[in-house]
């Protein structure tokens, strides 16, 4: 066996640990605490097993799954960017292309190569596999919030075109998904918890 | 669609939120906080897909890692059963048994008995996804130990013969694995992280 090889690998290994102490503006169920990227990444691996049912297309699940589980890595080094804050999202790729050679680089370099395209293809969105995973990367955290009445909005104060564009783009995943997400903002602009523009 | 279906589904995903805030006897790098089961399950994941080329048997990846993203959604309602706590350890069936009927009966019948198949055969510990799964689950928090200098052992008071008898299951999945973990106990012996019998 190639030990240096093994190595690289549980230095990846090692490293990823980091991701579970990167927050986000999401709470869990309940507002306890705000969840971190690996339990975000957990629930949307598992979110894309079960609902697979409900791509517009077929796709490979372990791929879309492993784009889900490594998809915020690059936080570890570039921190989370919230979806609403506009002047984070200007650098937002440039620090997380600079994480993703730093973090990936630490694998062999097929593995790296890998991870790195992997990281990529989910970025662009445009393969079956990343199209569903971005979709669950909308849907997973706007449960949540629904399911909490909606606090993460009104403490961001976000309004409904801001959350109809970003979760448009579940529509290129899942038309189901995308048609059940405008029944969630609905309501919760009624409610008062996204303001009407 | 069937709208019972999706909202089955949901419930379920929404339920298994609470993994979040079970919290395990393992402590992240840098000995910070505890690790909690969905973290775990996270990160087992992602080491099955990036470790498999050492399984001692061709597996289905994506079985796998359902697999372990799942294995520990009893703890809900079970808790978290220390693996050298001998009384909890006598009870651990029956209560996990009651916890997967409860939780994955949240899901529709078909998911619920594919759930629940996948529990008990990661339980079983004999098909190849699940002896490479259980492998992992056993390297994961020996990797953070070893990292934090054992740590958890030491506060655990923890002997030779309780980690090489956990630990010996990770043969089943992986001669590879196995034989690195009794470098990583021989190491913790020596220092004293791990009492010799």
């Amino acid at each position: 066996m190639d030990m240096e090889r093994f190595k690289k690998q549980i230095d990846f290994i090692l490293e990823a640990d980091k991701e579970k102490e990167i927050y986000r503006q999401t709470h869990l169920t309940g507002y306890i605490r705000p969840e971190n990227d690996a339990e975000h990444a957990w629930h949307m691996a598992i979110m894309i097993y079960l609902l697979r049912e409900y791509s517009n297309q077929e796709f490979d699940v372990a791929k879309a799954m492993m784009m889900a589980l490594i998809h915020d890595i690059v936080e570890i080094d570039a921190g989370d960017t919230y979806a609403y804050d506009t002047a984070a999202l200007e650098t937002q790729a440039e620090r997380e292309e600079q994480a993703a050679e730093r973090i990936f680089g630490l694998l062999p370099r097929d593995q790296y190569e890998e991870m790195k395209a992997l990281f990529y293809e989910f970025e662009a969105g445009e393969s079956a596999e990343a199209r569903f995973a971005k979709s669950m990367d909308n849907f997973q955290p706007l449960l949540l919030n629904d399911y909490n009445n909606g606090r993460d909005w009104r403490e961001h104060d976000v309004c409904r075109t801001q959350v109809e564009k970003r979760q448009s783009r579940s529509q290129k995943g899942s038309e189901f998904i995308w048609k059940y997400t405008k029944d969630i903002i609905e309501r919760n602009v009624k409610k008062g918890n996204i303001k009407e523009n």
